[in-house]
């Protein structure tokens, strides 16, 4: 029922998908069942391969989530999440509110492991592929321990969506000096270095290798995360808004864009960021989809949440998680319960 | 001397820029007479216009802060900077070492009013102008006194650079609401919504709104400015190489982007970032040029640094000052001494 298209664009993008997915891939809807009903009747032969359940109300786009989580039980989001939590789903994907989606996913499938919060996920385009990039909004306030545990999840999420086996690994700064950044970033590099968590740990990256594909994972807190994934976005807006204008400013100028317009496409649809982005360090698997996304992007979507959900992305977050405690603890501390 | 290409592209960029500027406008050149000589000789009628200051050596790319205020004493850079403190020059322009040109300016000028360090500013394209982004690397740690002190200097930059009377103003968060943000940025935003800066502050502004144009200046601590700067620098490259890419894929691709070559031109343009970056809260005029400029950027440089000496840019902070104590001061503490 999320997003700003609702069950118009998610019923005809599941069609889609079953068409190119394996045959034992099979959906469960969540949501009104008149409304998604009459969707379903639109796409021929997909009645057969999907299951409806009813959701009488929706998580609104504006609602807040500690509302979320207090009118939210009984909601086709709430009821997603729990049938993920209920071993009925392996993976569930929303369009809908990221805060909401972020709440009712933590209260219902609780954390993973030690992990403390769910860490939000971006892939960028690069060159030679993707950079996995966290967090982008969940965690504005990280320390030293928080952006290793990006690390540990970032590992174990870049290895399954994209299958290096040992992904390099970055962290942010804004230079590639030893004694370059604030105290966190700083503590979490000595970390990384001396830790042992056979993790494929490359030193400091700054924000241009970002789409410069300089490391495959590139960690951050969240509030830097989030202004630097906007600002980006934001420069590839403007950029192609202003390839627009000079495209159309004179006749030759559009006479070559006319011509240009395949390739000028291809440009566009690689830089397109891909739709659906995993919140990750939960006992279950949660991705949210943009809001705003069309039958194409819903349905690739889809088939990142099979991928990850044929992988074994959970069991490699909590592998990596096992590597950690030992060099986590301070000389002469206690190790914490159950980090050991 | 400094920058990629020193003389070679500092001379050509003096006599094509005083070709331009009023003719009471005087440069002094530091750097090695020799080589200096030699590029002045090139340039018909140049001999008359410029003074040249012998400089024995020079400050390396890649010496280290500390280095080069050891070692700086009557280096080319140092003697620029030192003509500016003992007024031969309103404005110092270099293209070399960044972290020494910092140092050297900051020990020979000395911070201006109650300033604790220079911030760097740097300018972004937007539909409607440019956005004054500050700081972009000088200041990792920020409280919420130093964003104020941010917000005071791009105030008085964005007015003496751009002419306007009241920039709007914005901080950097990851959303527009109240409560978003760690603690020194909801700090600063409740002190600039209360204090009576006389700073036309509009509140929260996100990454996007970077190259969105919402708001002039936007203020943030210098390690997010550095890296935001950083990822839209490294995006802005990314889809340039892509949309060559796509243009050049095939036959119809490379007729129509050699149609829309000048509309293609004037879009590379627009998003090539001003080559000059003031260093903000000194007594006295300090610009940074990129080190790769070519002629064509310096000669721009020293444009915009003439237009930065003959406005009243220094005396605009000095004011802007002047208004921050009352407010500054914490209910029940004593205003600090110079403060009031």
């Amino acid at each position: 029922m999320g997003g700003d298209h609702g069950p118009s664009v998610v019923i005809p993008a599941v069609a889609q998908a079953l068409a190119k997915l394996p045959a034992d891939v099979r959906f469960l809807l969540h949501g009104d069942e008149t409304v998604v009903g009459q969707e379903i009747a639109r796409c021929k032969g997909l009645a057969e391969r999907v299951e409806v359940r009813h959701a009488a109300r929706v998580i609104a786009m504006d609602e807040k989530p500690a509302q979320a989580l207090r009118r939210g039980k009984g909601s086709s989001m709430w009821n997603a999440v729990e049938a993920v939590r209920d071993g009925q789903a392996t993976a569930a994907l929303s369009a809908g509110n990221t805060g909401g989606l972020m709440a009712i996913s933590k209260l219902l499938l609780r954390m993973s492991a030690d992990l403390e919060r769910p860490a939000l996920v971006a892939s960028l385009p690069t060159p030679r592929g993707f950079t996995t990039f966290l967090d982008v909004g969940a965690n504005v306030d990280c320390d030293a321990e928080r952006l290793i545990e990006f690390a540990i999840m970032g590992d174990a999420f870049h290895r399954c969506a994209h299958g290096t086996p040992h992904p390099s690994i970055g962290l942010l700064n804004v230079g590639s000096e030893e004694m370059k950044g604030h105290e966190e970033v700083r503590e979490a590099h000595r970390l990384l270095r001396e830790g042992g968590f056979e993790l494929n740990y490359k030193g400091f990256v700054e924000g241009d290798d970002l789409t410069g594909g300089a490391v495959e994972v590139v960690v951050t807190d969240g509030f830097t995360g989030n202004v630097a994934l906007k600002a980006m976005e934001g420069a590839a807006r403007f950029m192609r808004n202003e390839l627009k204008g000079a495209l159309t400013a004179d006749l030759t100028g559009k006479l070559g864009a006319l011509l240009a317009g395949g390739s000028l496409r291809r440009f566009r649809d690689r830089l397109n960021p891909p739709p659906a982005a995993p919140l990750l360090g939960l006992n279950g698997m949660v991705l949210k989809c943009h809001g705003g996304a069309g039958v194409t992007d819903y349905e690739y979507a889809l088939r990142v949440a099979v991928d990850l959900a044929r992988s074994d992305f959970a069991g490699e977050i909590k592998r990596n998680m096992r590597r950690r405690p030992a060099s986590m603890v301070e000389p002469g501390e206690e190790p914490a319960e159950g980090e050991v």
